[in-house]
């Protein structure tokens, strides 16, 4: 399996952006979460003045055997027809990439469909869809080193193109389930707790989706150690965000964290490298059931909690401008003494 | 007094407005509050293609007699220094509007100051500073006319050069004392609830505010009616915020509420004409005590909660992206059937 060395950010600078955060004219400590992120991203980048350079949201596509089971309320061509959604400009995560100036990479890790070649998509697909994880294992060992590699070298791409900052989506019908599975086995948390509507199920769907998963849940014999249980219940898409992730820790990127899926998958991150969490800001506590006790788990506050529900890197890429606020505010705010103002604390 | 002539939006495009919205690809609702605000906002433009044009952010700046009872962590002096650092772009709302790109208007509605005729500020003192309502009223009622009329036309002048989304901000050490005792007298709130910590009091100097406060209150013998609780214990920037809204409704522009300061001012508004409301988008849920409480009482649901407690309309402006987001969505997203996309729901 492909290793990663990540280290934490040095928190030898942490005195001096304090310093200087405290010296803004503000009462101490008023502008809150604008603050914190200025300190984690002067920590990441190990200065006193941040930049946030070339802000790429990659977006990994995939199906999944258990959509057969009927566990989403969406059917599974809609991976593929989002695909063309994407690269036509017309889908959630596109205006939101135009506003805030994210290049906007679409990859093929494993859709049930043949694409034309010359589409204008990253092709690294897997497999036409992972197998159904209640009949037996989603992915072969192998195919899981494939997918985290390929997750790893797009970031590295990004990364040689001059991007400094980064988020992951993912299209792909049935991965709630498949991420709740990843949830209840790492984050030992019931399964209850992890299921949620998805893409828009009555409680009657629900109910089903829970059986379904707690009857895999049942027949998994497995280890319950981290590759295992990311390859028996994992998506190609979910694998390859995983690789993507520590790829960037590794390359001391800021990552930003969309929702429900993508934050199961620095779950799964962070039980392989514990040093990939500093690098991680969430950007939105999304709507899906379970987000939210994933996130406490994580000691992650996300930044945005606007009841978004989508996924492809909307709940990110719309916390971007406050991560962007956050710059400005240590680089351009006056101090008391270049304002001339009593410093009233 | 200035007579205003309100009227809610017309609601009947409201249905045609939820089917453009549920037709764009997406599970029905997964935009969250991105979909709330396309809604509102196409309620207010009476179209189903909304615009934002020329965002302005107006400052009213103030001093309050009531400082001097070290009501307040920040000398009175603050006020006047903090003008200058407006103009010269150092302050936390600066960096924000040239990020959004809010224009900033700065108008001295009562600060404590001789400011040169030539500031770069609109001159609008009422007088230098209320009078402490420790002991009396903190204006005139010929004082709150002019104000709320002043408030009124600089609103009308951003309209006329073409803005329709305004937000107002307040600069005024002590000004949270003066919306602690609108919000206890005009929410109904006990004075507890509705005392913080300003600009960042400790323990002890937030009893200390609120046994004047509560002392204040004691000695005041009016009807509690509106506009003699806002005339007594009101600010004259605050005023001229109430008569700012008022107009920015009257000319069916939307307004993006800042903080605790600006809420009260929105809450005294609705007061006096109900039909402001539903041109409020409350941008952002303070750090200051009482706000939370207040923003319930407007049956409010602010779009950010980033622990920001410095006013200038930060915390306004923060949330003007995501107005923007809603404003993209129900613009560019396409619908299942341009897409070629199942509609899956």
């Amino acid at each position: 399996m492909i290793v990663f060395h990540i280290t934490s950010p040095e928190t030898g600078i942490a005195c001096e952006l304090q310093q200087k955060i405290d010296q803004l004219t503000k009462p101490k400590g008023s502008l809150g979460a604008l603050e914190t992120v200025a300190m984690q991203i002067g920590l990441i980048q190990q200065t006193l003045s941040p930049v946030l350079q070339q802000p790429v949201n990659i977006i990994f596509a995939a199906d999944h055997g258990i959509a057969d089971e009927n566990v989403s309320k969406s059917p599974k061509e809609v991976t593929r027809q989002m695909i063309s959604n994407f690269l036509n400009g017309g889908a959630g995560v596109c205006f939101l990439a135009r506003q805030h100036g994210f290049r906007l990479i679409v990859v093929d890790a494993g859709v049930d469909y043949d694409f034309p070649p010359d589409l204008r998509i990253i092709h690294r697909k897997i497999r036409k869809g992972t197998r159904n994880f209640l009949h037996g294992p989603a992915m072969r060992a192998s195919e899981m080193e494939l997918a985290m590699q390929y997750g790893a070298d797009i970031v590295t791409e990004c990364h040689e193109g001059g991007s400094n900052i980064i988020s992951f989506g993912e299209m792909g019908i049935a991965n709630t389930a498949a991420s709740s599975m990843w949830m209840t086995c790492l984050a030992d948390m019931p399964l209850a707790a992890c299921v949620g509507a998805g893409s828009g199920l009555d409680g009657e769907g629900v109910r089903h989706k829970q059986e379904i998963l707690q009857a895999a849940l049942d027949k998994y014999k497995g280890d319950r150690s981290v590759l295992d249980v990311m390859r028996y219940f994992g998506g190609y898409e979910m694998v390859m965000a995983v690789g993507g992730m520590l790829r960037a820790a590794e390359l001391k990127m800021t990552i930003l964290v969309d929702g429900f899926i993508m934050t199961n998958c620095v779950l799964a991150a962070s039980k392989l490298y514990p040093e990939v969490l500093p690098y991680c800001i969430y950007g939105h506590c999304a709507g899906e059931a379970g987000h939210k006790k994933l996130l406490e788990a994580l000691h992650a506050t996300p930044l945005l909690h606007l009841g978004l529900r989508l996924g492809e890197g909307t709940g990110a890429i719309c916390a971007y401008p406050v991560v962007s606020s956050a710059v400005r505010m240590i680089n351009e705010m006056h101090s008391f003494s270049k304002a001339s103002v009593t410093k009233y604390f």
